[in-house]
């Protein structure tokens, strides 16, 4: 894993490919313009995989057009599977998520979109693969912990033709140890443009926020702490 | 992970969940049998990935059927992705694999279905996931080799709500280190019908046999080596 955003290991040659896991949320935007700033040709990849915000689909349309970069959304069943909050509408969005790993938790979710990143990545012989997950602020979910994409690398350094050829994937979470606030003020430095980006997990239709979720607060807290005015679109 | 099928760590309490990945190949139709004499309740899980050899899964349906277990198969679009002669229709499969990795080779295949397993025994509360891969007889593919099974369960030893809690999923590879013929002879203790299994990549929309490609080879001469009768469906 290469958690930095700034040690030789991070930097690539230039024309290098990645894949960049983007979500639409505020991370994953901060995600792209950082694997780009690095130097990376980079092929953005989203999941439709049955969320009920899928406003958030439409954020990560946005975010790539505004970086003119090739982008895929692949549609995936493990919203069927059930277990989660965001892909069971008969499951509620708490407006606090509460002791212990949160209902929002989707089973495996980086598990798998780490595994499709890894296909794409050797189909496109990508150097790389940016994920936006980030230990401090959503603590409750297992995938998005330091350990979790450590070994994922592991994992990718013997998965593929391209690890038996001595050149594995290799697996980048930037964001891992920053705060909201951190990554906000690197955004903002890239020129990213949050006002594409949508975080809500009970966004409307039109990609407006609700104001009260875990998401939400956080989100806000992020930009009143960085100090960056907050262009989120909030509901009435 | 759990090579063994018999070492103490592989003997589930009567009743515990597994979900069995099933092909509708040879392998995988013996690995159902075993996690079954093993005391798992199983649900079989396939995937619709694009593959050109689609009689595969009529015929895990068949097994499936045969052991009236509970199975799902999950449209998945790593096909889409391409970079596999099982996936895209304009590279050829040859009727011998040669040196290296051979085209057949689907990126990251063993490492998605893996994951999407996980997802499923996450939700179900399973104890288990089984998965077929065999390292002897298709040495060439790095997803099949043991330390790649041992690589994924140290990652879904840190991926889920259930490793958080202390009872990660185990991942159970019975099949790793036995000869073609071994697993043969295993099956037919275990009453596998073989005549429901297709293993041809090159397999007709009935199921019948090319005679010719690596499957069909090593799957013949493992019935040979068994001495167990060929139940092969061969085109004429």
């Amino acid at each position: 894993m290469h958690a930095s955003t700034s040690g030789s290991a991070g930097i690539s040659t230039r024309g290098d490919l990645a894949v960049v896991l983007l979500s639409g949320g505020l991370d994953s935007a901060t995600l792209l313009a950082i694997a780009r700033q690095e130097g990376y040709v980079c092929h953005a990849l989203s999941f439709d995989y049955g969320q009920t915000h899928s406003a958030e689909l439409a954020a990560a349309r946005r975010v790539a057009a505004h970086c003119d970069v090739r982008h895929r959304i692949l549609t995936i069943p493990i919203g069927s599977l059930g277990g989660s909050a965001l892909t069971d509408p008969s499951i509620p969005v708490p407006d606090q998520g509460g002791e212990g790993i949160p209902v929002t938790y989707v089973p495996a979710r980086n598990t798998v979109f780490l595994a499709l990143a890894l296909a794409w990545a050797e189909v496109l012989k990508a150097r790389a693969v940016f994920i936006g997950v980030n230990a401090l602020d959503y603590s409750g979910y297992p995938d998005c912990r330091p350990e979790f994409v450590a070994a994922f690398q592991e994992l990718a350094n013997l998965a593929t033709r391209q690890a038996v050829e001595g050149a594995p994937v290799e697996i980048h979470a930037p964001l891992v140890n920053m705060t909201k606030a951190e990554i906000i003020k690197r955004g903002t430095e890239l020129g990213v443009d949050y006002s594409n980006t949508v975080s809500c997990y009970r966004a409307d239709s039109a990609g407006r926020a609700c104001a009260r979720c875990d998401a939400c607060r956080f989100r806000a807290q992020g930009f009143s702490q960085a100090g960056v005015m907050d262009p989120t679109h909030y509901r009435a």
